[in-house]
């Protein structure tokens, strides 16, 4: 049984196990300072597909079946899957989903959904409502830039506030079996903040503050410091978003010297020109499947915080003039049960 | 603890109870068969704002707040919620929940959204994840037709098999204290089931598979025969896809005597010029948390399996020649604990 510790955090009676992670990635990314983390890169990012779209499906297809013979297992060992991601009506997951035959829960939670997939996943194994879940989410740059912005013909400029989608995918799978590497200690549901920015192509300022009040509540509800982590690691708030959420840290006294975001992490800064950094469900889905958890099974990593952050707008609310709601959902996963 | 049944299906250790349910429609649900059973009808349907898409964000604050007072609630005694609907994005959620502060899931199930949350509002309760936990979805005529169709002003036609997406919203709260009415004992997650059909004018003929599918494993999972229940009622497969369900398990050599669909019930078929009925998420949601819950909570029903349908496509997918995937999420809900 789960136990709440507060408004929006809990501690698992038995932390699910992260049984197996995988991560799936475009040339750029392959390119970028994480390019040895990913399992797959596909060097054309079209993933052998005529759309876009149907190369994003396939991305979740190739990093589902990926995770699942890392755990050695196969579809029918997985009770439910919980996925999304950022195309109208989330195709694509159900694309990539339509012949697995895995109970399914679609899932909206703009860039925040690996991390809520994996509270939903870590809840239902906790609960006892499945023995294996998995959390999957995926983004593609080409397939989310003619969908929220410009076609990629029309060559249009960029602001230096503007993140830069991340083509990728993560999966990973979560149990009630004991199998060391990684668990799902406890989890703090997102609430709304909308901090009133209108601006787009700043998804960093506007999904900043919702960073900050849930990682307040998690340290508040679960009675930890910073300090007790040894990373504590969001996504996507990019460099600007990285660089505010440390700053509004620092006006309550505290330093986040472990801070890092996955839109950071994923792309180089000076040579990749990507603007304020890397952004889309497959960001911090491809970072925390990747890199985090790599490291957290290799031993350099022992405990990490991780907030997936969201921006729950549309182009149409934001042509019609309304400020952009965010959520952050975060887990803290141990190394140790 | 929640315990598994099946591959899909989940009986509750202690089924949580359904403290209230409310629902909100618009005009022409409003003088339709089942106007008497909603809580609040707005009769220009514009509820009293400037864009479409902000009227159905109006009516999912209206129809939390309703449900909140009818359950003596309020935002803070509930531990989370699970909203979707079916706006790019889901912003008809994300905008009614941004002031709330309530921890917040976002969901995409199409038309399944409302058995989608009850199921993930249930185990969480089940599982301890939360002591009290609200599922609330909608759909707004004017927002889907200009975002999947044309716009209103276009005037286009209609074919016979086109269902017409339902103005209405539904919320249910439910709890893990015992205060009667109406208890989920059962749920059956969906896998994704793709026929093939390619028409996007008759999702009835799309999803009636899926709901087959759902409907045929619970009952087998769970040890139920189709006469245990006073109600089986789907939505929304409308006129054609409910006829398609009845006919699919004729061929089993069923009777499915007592079943009918929300998009069947919510419209007149002879005077309300809606072709194959209704549909959306709103359509199930407020049929399900107005009449059928009413029903329940008069002693007119006992034990009723609610299997919520979405087809989970959009017009990109269609645009580009792919069938339609659906999906079917059931519950079992009993006036019994």
């Amino acid at each position: 049984m789960t136990k709440r510790l507060g408004r929006s955090t809990v501690a698992f009676g038995n932390p699910p196990c992260i049984r197996a992670n995988a991560c799936v990635a475009g040339k750029k990314e392959g390119e970028g300072p994480l390019g040895n983390s990913f399992d797959i890169v596909n060097n054309d990012t079209s993933f052998g597909e005529k759309s876009w779209e149907k190369a994003e499906s396939r991305m979740q297809e190739l990093v589902l079946a990926k995770a699942l013979s890392k755990a050695a297992l196969s579809p029918p060992d997985v009770d439910m899957i919980f996925a999304g991601d950022l195309l109208n009506q989330c195709i694509g997951s159900a694309f990539a989903l339509k012949d697995a035959e895995i109970p399914y829960f679609g899932l909206y939670g703009a860039c925040s959904t690996m991390a809520e997939g994996l509270i939903l996943a870590s809840a239902a194994v906790d609960g006892g409502f499945a023995n294996r879940a998995a959390a999957m989410t995926s983004s593609h740059f080409c397939s989310a830039e003619r969908q929220y912005r410009m076609p990629l013909e029309y060559g249009s400029q960029r602001t230096p506030t503007a993140q830069w989608t991340v083509t990728g995918a993560g999966c990973a799978i979560v149990t009630a079996e004991d199998l060391g590497g990684a668990y799902v200690t406890h989890a703090c549901v997102g609430q709304i903040v909308d901090a009133g920015v209108k601006d787009a192509a700043n998804m960093g300022a506007a999904m900043a503050p919702a960073a900050y009040r849930t990682i307040t509540d998690i340290l508040d509800q679960s009675g930890s410091a910073p300090e007790d982590f040894d990373l504590i690691v969001t996504g996507d708030l990019g460099f600007f978003g990285g660089e505010l959420l440390r700053e509004m840290f620092e006006l309550d006294g505290v330093e986040l010297l472990n801070h890092t975001d996955c839109g950071e992490m994923i792309f180089d800064r000076e040579s990749q020109d990507v603007h304020a950094g890397g952004s889309g469900c497959g960001c911090s889905a491809s970072v925390f499947c990747g890199e985090i958890l790599n490291s957290m099974r290799a031993g350099r990593l022992a405990r990490v915080l991780f907030a997936g952050t969201g921006a729950l707008m549309s182009p149409v609310s934001t042509n019609q003039g309304s400020s952009i709601p965010c959520i952050a959902h975060a887990v803290i996963v141990s190394s140790t049960r």
